[in-house]
């Protein structure tokens, strides 16, 4: 099985496009990556920087002969894309994906009974506050987990290979649902970065100085792309208004806590926090 | 003025206390510092390893010869310190603490008028979720900002006094009101610190393996420990009360946003939150 694949092709290039490419390109000898890259100049920098072997701006171009797409474009873009690659692709293609919301992306992607046989659902939990191929890196995906959620159509076989591509990368790989997936990256993902924002709306722009290292660390993602945080909050809206509200019950408790000098219950409720995060990583 | 101080008390020797003994002590040749610790064990190796030159239990025995007496232990301990602090020292000490909040402890030292001329309230932004004097270092307070509360009838030498000493640890020193200190400390660190308490309690603990960097950043302060932090919100419960109601009603409007779909909106709130982070440092 170390002659699979030969040939990939990544659809979007930045940080996780140009991440997977550089760790299966360090696994498998003579593997040859085409990116599909919009931008002229984009693409002869990446194929200079030897992160892709061959450029083009047609995805199904890039599909005609590929044992793997990678679809790696922001979530908006996912569905239509896999289904592009899947019609100009061989029977035997696997197509997968990097979006950090999977529920809308499966169902999309099943209308079509030929493209829901070669797409497994895919999202690497591992990233970075910083976007484009600059930060990409071979060991990105190294020792994280990588969700698949595949459709009940999808066959054992095809989940086989989806594990093995992505345990390619480096990283460890999990099943389950679209839905448990999207609730989950809601309460880990999605809400806990529009806290990060709303942690940085308190304060005033001109004391931006005065913050501490802690305020940095909870704040970080919030310098991330703010155009990808939208497409995330539409696709994946009904999880993240679950979790919200989950958020803001526990600021109502809170603030009751603080009114009526509920010390030992906000001792509780700080050790709580404290434990789960101790059990992290 | 090379010469000032030639002997300061550190009352509480750990994150906090260790790193000024050890940043003022990388500055000031021949320094002298006593530690008032309570343990004799951690007494005995905060001696061994050359945080401290001598120590005792006693607060009054410590600040007898003291030129700067500073009280770093948790902050509902520290009005009561530096008014102890405050009888036993020489008429010309200047006593200073490190804690979070600062109004109480001003209103509490201002009841008497000896001590309220000797005590200038500070309090350096750095720290760490670590705790203990085995993480002090000499740059913990480098190029951070140290806010000085000084109170109506503080001197302005004895205000310059502590600008100096706080200098000479590498933080820059800014002045405002304790009330000023207490709403900007609540937007900037307490309410924050709440708000990732309440992402890290949104977590299920047995799925604390499935997170990304981002959740491991906001939460990382999570881990703080929660007696500190329940004192913290004793002392300053009005204005964390204040800035939870924002931090709720942020929330809100997201939610409505949210329902609404409504996404230039929810894009505006995400670009601003962005431009904020990255004015910061």
């Amino acid at each position: 099985m170390n002659d699979w694949p030969r040939r990939i092709a990544i659809v979007g290039v930045g940080l996780l496009g140009a991440s997977v490419a550089k760790s299966v390109r360090a696994t498998i000898k003579d593997l040859h990556v085409t990116g599909v890259v919009r931008d002229p100049g984009k693409r002869e920098s990446l194929l200079l920087n030897h992160v892709i072997d061959s450029g083009t701006d047609s995805i199904e171009t890039a599909s005609r002969d590929a044992d793997v797409v990678v679809v790696a474009t922001p979530v908006n873009h996912i569905a239509d894309f896999s289904l592009r690659a899947s019609a100009a692709s061989p029977a035997d293609c696997l197509i997968t994906d990097v979006g950090s919301t999977k529920q809308g992306i499966v169902d999309a992607v099943a209308k079509d009974h030929d493209a829901i046989q070669k797409f497994v659902a895919a999202h690497p939990i591992a990233g970075s506050e910083k976007t484009g191929a600059d930060y990409a890196c071979a060991d990105l995906f190294r020792g994280k987990m990588t969700v698949l959620t595949p459709h009940p159509q999808t066959s054992v076989e095809q989940l086989k290979r989806a594990e093995r591509f992505w345990q390619l990368t480096g990283s460890r790989t999990v099943t389950m649902t679209p839905a448990e997936h999207d609730d989950h990256l809601a309460a880990v993902s999605h809400v806990p970065h529009l806290a990060s924002s709303a942690v940085a709306n308190l304060v005033a722009a001109d004391s931006a100085n005065l913050v501490g290292s802690g305020w940095l660390d909870i704040t970080r993602v919030a310098a991330g792309d703010p155009g990808m945080w939208l497409a995330i909050c539409q696709e994946n809206r009904q999880a993240i208004r679950r979790q919200l509200a989950q958020l803001a019950g526990s600021i109502d408790d809170l603030q009751q806590m603080l009114k009526d000098s509920d010390d030992v219950g906000l001792l509780r409720w700080l050790q709580q926090a404290k434990s789960i995060r101790d059990q992290a990583r």
